[in-house]
C-alpha cells in the first residue's frame, strides 16, 4: 500500500477500498503520509466525491485513530448536539442544562470559534472562573451531578480528523460534504453518546450556503449516525440573518441566561425548544416538555450548578467592552435583511474571534441587535450597537456592514423565513 | 493574495489571473506556499485544467523563477531535442554528435532516470571517466570545441519546476498535460536553446498511452516554444515496443555507438536520422544529410570528442554485468507483441535504473533483445538476455516479464506499428 496509488484511485474516479482508506487514514496519522499527499487526495475527494460506503469506512477509521468515551455507567440516557456554526447561535448553553433538566444526560464536548463564527467555549470563558479544559473523571463528575457537562474535548479523541481539519484549512478543502460529515461525525461518534441531533445551518452565515447543499450533509450525516448505533436527527435551521440579538461572547451568555429565566429572543427559545424535544425523543425520554423546564426554572438551577461545577460563578457580573458605537437607520421603512455573515464578520473584526488559533478573544467584544427582519424602522433608530475594547477597530468593523442592511419603502410586505427549514430523521 | 484563494480559483474551474499564476509559482519556489497547498493545487489543476493561457503564464512564471542561459555568442545556430522518456531510448547519445557534424551546435542538458525509464546521463556515466556535472564555462567551451555536449542541467534553471516536478512525483499529480508541458518547456526554453524538437513517445512503455493525449500534450508544447521564440515542432513515436535491441545503461552506449558507426538497429538508426533532419530544418541548417554523417564516420568523431572533452575514454571497455540470464521462447510462431513497460520495468529491477533518486544505478545492468515482433521464432530460442551484478534480483525481474511476450501461431499475419506516428509543427 503506498499513497500515490490510493489518491490516484480517487483521482481516476475510482472507489477506494476499505483496505485503502483504514491505510491511509493510519498512516497519515502516524505520519508516514505526508501532508502534501494527504492534501492531494482531499483535493481529489472534493472533487470526485465519495459514496455512501467509502464516507462511511473513512469516517471509521478517524474513529479508530483515536479513543472513544464510554458513557454505560451513567444511569441516564445521553443525549447530544451539535451546530454546524453560525452567527449569534449561543443555543448550546441554554439547551444543554435545559435537557438535563428533563431528563438526559447530556455531554457536550465543544470547540473554539475560527473565523466569523463563535465557540462555544468562547462564550462560557466570558463567565468569571469557569473552566473549559477537564480530565475525564471531572467531566462525569459533572456529567453525574449535574445532567450536563460542556466542555473541551480531549486531544485523544479522532486524532486523525484533528490533523486532517488543520490540514483542510490551509489547502482550501474544507468545502467537501464527505470531509465535513466524516469529520463532525468521527469526533460525535467517538465521544460516545447515544442520541446526537445535528443543526443544519443554512445561509449567508453559514458553511453551506445552499439548501440542497445541506441536505445533503444532513442526510450524510444522519446515516452515518445511525450506523454507528447512535440515533441520529437533523434539523435544517435558517442562517441568512443571526440568530438572537446578540454576536459576541459575554453578550451571548447574557442572552442564554435570559432564556434559561424565561424570557429571551423568540428565535433562539424557538429554536432551543425543538432541538431540546428532538434530543428529548432520540435519547427515549418521554413526559416532560422542555418548555416547562425553562418556566419553573428547573433548567436555571441545572445551568447555575454545571457553571458552578466547572469554576464559574453563575451570579458574577459579566465582562462588558470598553467601548460602544451605535449604527443607525439610514432610512425609514421596514427593515427586511440583516446579513448574517455581516454581522458575524463585524463581530470578529470587534474582537469577538480569533484569526488564528493561538489568538485571544474580547469577552465583552460583539454586536448588540435592536431589530430584526420585519421590524419598521424610522430613519437615525439605533440599529445595532458595537462593542469593543480596541476602538481602533471599530472602522474595519463598520466596514464589513457595508451591504448587511437592508431598508424597503414602509409600505413593503415582509415574510419572514421560518427559522426551521425541514427535518432529516 | 493568499495561496487559498488561489487554491478555490482553481478548484471552482475559474481561470487563474496573470496575477495570481506569478504570485503562486514566486510563493511556492520562496517557502511562502506550502508543499500541501502546491500539492491541492496541482490536483485541482490535473483534474479541471488550465486554458492555454494559463499554461503559458504558469510555464512563463517557472522560466522566471531562475536563470536563462544565452547561446548567443556561439558562431552556429543551437538545437535541442526532449524526449517524454521511453524504454530503451538512448537516441539523445548519437543524435547530438550526429547533429553537431551536420553544422549545428547541440546543448543538451539532461537528466537521470526514476521508475522504469532510463536517464540519459545514467547511460553515458557507464563510460569510464566521463563526468555529467560540467561548469558554465566548461559547458561552453565543449559546445565550441565539440558542436555538442550532454550534461546536468544547473541547479539555477527554472527552480521552482524542480521543487514542483519533486512534489507532482509524491502526490500523484504527474500525469496533468498542463503541467508536463509547463514543466518541460520551462526548462527547454531557459536553457536558451534557438530550436527545440520534442519526440513525444506513445504506448504502454511512455507516459502518455494514448495518442490523442501525446497530440494533445505536444501541440502544448509546440505552442509554449513558439510563444517563447523557439522553434519547436514534435514527432509522435511508438513506445508500445522498446527502442532497439537494448535496455540498459551501458548496453545503450555499445548500441549508439554502433550507430554512429554506421551499423546498429534499423528503429534507432530510423529515429535518431528523422529527429536530426528536424533538429537541423529547426535551426536553419541546411545541405547536409545527417545518413552521409553516419556513413563518413564525422557524427563518430563528433562523439569522441565530446565524450572525451568530458573526461571519458571512447575507447575504453564499457562494464559487463557479472551474471546472465537467458529468456527462451515459450512456443514456436510469430512474436507480435514485445511489452515496453514489462522490459523497462524488467531492466529496472536487474539494476538499470533506481527507485528513489538517491539511490545509485549499475552500468553493465539490462535486458538484450534477440527479437522484435514480425520475427518468427522457435520454441526455446533465446528472446532475451538479462543482466544483472545482483543474480538475487533476477526472479523478480523475470516476474515483470509475465505478459510481455506474445507469440501467435506461425502463420499469423503481422502488421508492424510505424515508429513515427504524427509529427505537430
Amino acid at each position: 500500500m503506498d499513497a500515490i496509488s490510493v489518491i490516484r484511485t480517487k483521482r481516476d474516479r475510482g472507489e477506494l477500498t476499505d483496505a485503502q482508506i483504514d491505510w491511509v487514514i493510519d498512516a497519515y496519522t502516524r505520519g508516514d503520509v505526508a501532508d502534501e499527499q494527504m492534501a492531494a487526495l482531499a483535493m481529489a475527494i472534493l472533487l470526485n466525491g465519495m459514496n455512501p460506503h467509502e464516507i462511511s469506512r473513512w469516517t471509521d477509521a478517524m474513529i479508530r485513530s483515536g479513543e472513544r468515551m464510554d458513557f454505560s455507567s451513567l444511569p441516564l440516557p445521553t443525549a447530544d448536539k451539535h451546530s454546524t456554526g453560525g452567527v449569534g447561535d449561543k443555543i448550546t448553553l441554554p439547551l444543554a442544562p435545559l435537557v438535563a433538566a428533563c431528563g438526559a444526560a447530556v455531554p457536550q464536548l465543544s470547540g473554539r470559534g475560527l473565523g466569523h463564527t463563535g465557540g462555544t467555549l468562547d462564550k462560557l470563558e466570558s463567565i468569571p472562573g469557569w473552566r473549559a479544559l477537564l480530565s475525564t473523571d471531572e467531566m462525569m463528575q459533572t456529567l453525574r451531578d449535574c445532567g450536563a457537562v460542556i466542555c473541551a474535548a480531549g486531544d485523544g479523541l479522532a486524532p486523525a480528523d484533528k490533523k486532517l481539519y488543520a490540514l483542510r484549512d490551509v489547502t482550501g478543502t474544507v468545502e467537501a460534504i464527505p470531509l465535513i460529515a466524516s469529520s463532525i461525525m468521527s469526533k460525535k461518534i467517538a465521544e460516545g453518546t447515544g442520541a446526537l441531533v445535528l443543526d443544519v445551518k443554512v445561509g449567508s452565515g453559514a458553511f453551506m450556503k445552499d439548501l440542497a447543499d445541506a441536505r445533503e450533509l444532513a442526510s450524510t450525516m444522519v446515516a452515518l449516525g445511525k450506523a454507528a448505533g447512535v440515533d441520529t436527527r437533523a434539523l435544517l435551521t435558517d442562517m441568512s440573518v443571526p440568530l438572537g440579538l446578540t454576536a459576541g461572547n459575554a453578550l451571548e451568555v447574557r442572552e442564554s441566561v435570559e432564556v434559561l429565566a424565561g424570557g429571551g429572543p423568540a428565535d433562539v427559545v424557538e429554536l432551543t425548544l425543538a432541538l431540546a424535544r428532538e434530543m428529548l425523543a432520540a435519547a427515549g425520554v418521554h413526559g416532560k416538555d422542555p418548555a416547562d423546564a425553562l418556566r419553573d426554572g428547573s433548567a436555571m438551577d441545572h445551568w447555575r450548578r454545571m457553571i458552578t461545577a466547572q469554576g464559574g460563578d453563575p451570579d458574577a457580573a459579566l465582562p462588558v467592552a470598553g467601548e460602544q458605537q451605535v449604527v443607525t437607520a439610514p432610512s425609514s421603512g421596514v427593515l427586511t435583511g440583516l446579513d448574517a455573515y455581516a454581522v458575524g464578520v463585524c463581530a470578529w473584526r470587534l474582537g469577538a474571534g480569533r484569526a488564528r488559533k493561538e489568538d485571544p478573544v474580547q469577552a465583552g467584544a460583539g454586536v448588540e441587535i435592536h431589530a430584526k427582519p420585519g421590524a419598521t424602522v424610522t430613519q437615525g433608530q439605533p440599529l445595532l450597537t458595537l462593542h469593543t475594547d480596541t476602538p481602533e477597530r471599530f472602522d474595519y468593523a463598520l466596514e464589513a456592514l457595508t451591504d448587511a442592511l437592508t431598508i424597503a419603502p414602509p409600505t413593503t410586505p415582509f415574510t419572514p423565513v421560518p427559522l426551521i427549514l425541514d427535518r432529516i430523521a
